[in-house]
């Protein structure tokens, strides 16, 4: 496999078809950086910034160049993401009025299910302030949350009279438990980060701002090196669907061991351990994923009917 | 919306046809204060206290006028709630003898799901020690739990050889995840509100157990002054009622988020963000919500053939 | 009730017809203690081991001398369990290409099954370095996880090229939330009990390895003197199989209540709680558990047919 990085060959950049305006996207070394584009507007999420945000993380998805893919923001701008501004909210409802009540699909949440099922891993670097959706789409679904310690976190739905978005209410209580969620979600309060309220959902806290994305982009390197993309999307599909009992359970992941323990990536993964060095892991997700995988069902959202669940 | 204080109109409390002896309950701001009453007994949960919690927290969750439900006990009592007594259970157990076993329906447990399943928002503020039903069905359903720190606190069924009352093995798991819910529950012991096998079950926790009950109301002022009731019960809905996928979860809180953004409430929550204002929200559960809530199916627990399942 | 101390009866050992080598077992006042002999081979995860942990936590469910199941490994051993070694991962690969896809059963999640389904109280006393199956199998499953501080625990699936295995993906997620989950499969790092990415796991840490056994002993005396058999195994069932919803779950723990509380050991714990004395529990659950229990379907794993969900 070869790592093609767009610092070298900048005529070629993968991107340019996918329109971004709202966020950026560079590729380096197999990782795939995701800047938030709007420091000016506080980063607030905008509709074009979702659409943004699904395009890239489903390009990382498909595209097997990429290894792990990192989200953050220009750490002197002054929010990481200030949700929806009141101004977006009270348009987007005028135009969802012409939906019928089972067609409208939440953006927010769009981007949560892009990055939530997500086959690479992935890693949000909050280096600032987060409200509404720049803590929900934006941090629940990733694999790893990093964040700034003076970072200010919110979910102010109930005081705005609105429903939680971006799958936050299922996410929420997965992660942390629903003793905190429901504390997170109720009291609409301002937190930090080092709150015992919302502490468990962070994996590496720091007190400089500017910190947040190198840490983060040392785990990625350390990911992208270390780890089968192969392992990692079964292991993500087994955490996600696990089976509903452990007797189902040990019959997904018997299956997911039987498949992968005779694949290259083990081969390798078993030579580079006696060896004493790093793996070079030779599958690829495009070409080795056995065909029982996804062995769960998906839920085709965009279809009209999928409401009438 | 005109809230009533039982103060001031003390000829018309809604409380009378209720028939409360074993709790106390008024009515100040929008928050519905309930009290133990049964201090010389130290708060024993008694067959007439489970009655009158129910029809007090389902007086809760139909009244407009109430927006937050706040129970606690009197701080001087020598328990906040001592469970049952072993007296009560012995001749409850005699009692139950003529009920078949599909018949039996716990009276903790009716008291976890009037609690648990209000649309309001229910805070406990725990002054004493609590035992048994009182930290399983008197601690367990609410939003947020208060504490005192020198509570000493204990889910004593596997050392009395009886089961785990009042929904606790449910929501004990769900709230603070099974690796601390097993602990809790098979070692018997007793513990205090600091210990790391619990903490993360509380929002917080007071030295002085004078402090517990006013720290519940200041939350409990806060919430109902500054939050959508229709939010709130959307939002406990997706919480307690997720879908069974990222996808199906997906087209929930679009659907809450279609309803809720264009209501009253969310308009004037985004009025009173711009102008800086607290909101004074004028949708109620009786007028507005959608016929759509809610959209989970309820299992009627009082039916006899309802242990079919 | 008798206890059979092996050490005052040796010739009648319990554990003859079982033909355990990879691991040791003693039966000692209703405590079964089961101990890694593998110190020279890291106590790596034998084919062997895992047939011998299997049968040898099935005794201990079915025998009604056992009471509490403790396993540890001699705190010299250069680690507690190494996992499966990759020789012997290697060599495995090669003997299950044979096997169809859905014929394969993992081994560690037998032992994982043995353990979290088995009736009796378990608790692990992890008194040196873990990895793999050492951290998954001989971890996850038990009631109560006791460890000492130095102890350097690890998942290194994603590293390896193999799936993550025994349960885990489904364990770890319920045990202390998907946020950490992620993190310690994801990250496929290094840890130590401390660290908060998977303290939430563990009981009790010690800081000298000597003392994780001896206090795992105290716990399990506690239980076995103090605790219901019939008690810990409804309880048991009801955290691990819970209703589909509050109401479902009210059905479950109500119908437990009643036949539990008409019980011999509810009479007698009553009893020993007014005289103020320990309990002498006469219930054991091969001859006092009701027909309903257990009341969830179990899936045969061994079926062939069984991997067609």
């Amino acid at each position: 496999m070869n790592y093609v990085s767009t610092a070298v060959t900048p005529a070629i950049s993968p991107f340019d078809h996918l329109g971004l305006t709202d966020v950026t996207a560079k590729l380096e070394d197999g990782i795939l950086i995701v800047t938030l584009n709007r420091s000016r507007k506080l980063n607030s999420f905008s509709e074009k910034m979702s659409v943004d945000l699904v395009r890239v993380f489903q390009f990382g998805d498909q595209d097997d160049r990429v290894r792990v893919i990192v989200l953050s923001a220009d750490p002197s701008a002054p929010a990481f993401c200030a949700g929806v501004s009141i101004a977006c909210r009270t348009i987007r409802s005028l135009v969802v009025l012409i939906e019928l009540e089972v067609e409208h699909r939440d953006p927010g949440g769009q981007v949560a299910m892009a990055i939530y099922n997500n086959r690479k891993i992935t890693i949000v670097a909050v280096n600032g302030h987060a409200s509404g959706a720049g803590l929900t789409a934006l941090q629940l679904p990733f694999d790893f949350r990093f964040i700034w310690s003076g970072s200010k976190i919110t979910m102010p739905f109930v005081r705005l009279g609105i429903a939680p978005e971006s799958t936050s209410t299922y996410l929420l209580s997965r992660l942390i438990g629903e003793a905190r969620a429901a504390a997170v979600l109720f009291s609409g309060a301002v937190m930090q980060p080092d709150s015992p309220v919302i502490s468990n959902l962070y994996y590496q806290v720091f007190p400089n701002r500017t910190d947040v994305l190198p840490a983060a982009l040392i785990l990625a390197r350390n990911i992208s090196t270390n780890s089968s993309q192969a392992s990692i999307s079964y292991s993500k599909g087994l955490l996600h669907h696990p089976g509903a009992s452990i007797e189902e359970h040990h019959l997904l992941d018997s299956r997911a061991m039987k498949i992968l323990g005779s694949s290259n990536d083990a081969a390798e993964g078993a030579k580079a351990f006696m060896q004493r060095r790093k793996p070079n892991f030779p599958d690829t997700l495009t070409k080795s994923l056995s065909p029982w995988y996804p062995w769960w069902k998906i839920t085709d959202v965009r279809h009209p009917k999928s409401s009438k669940l």
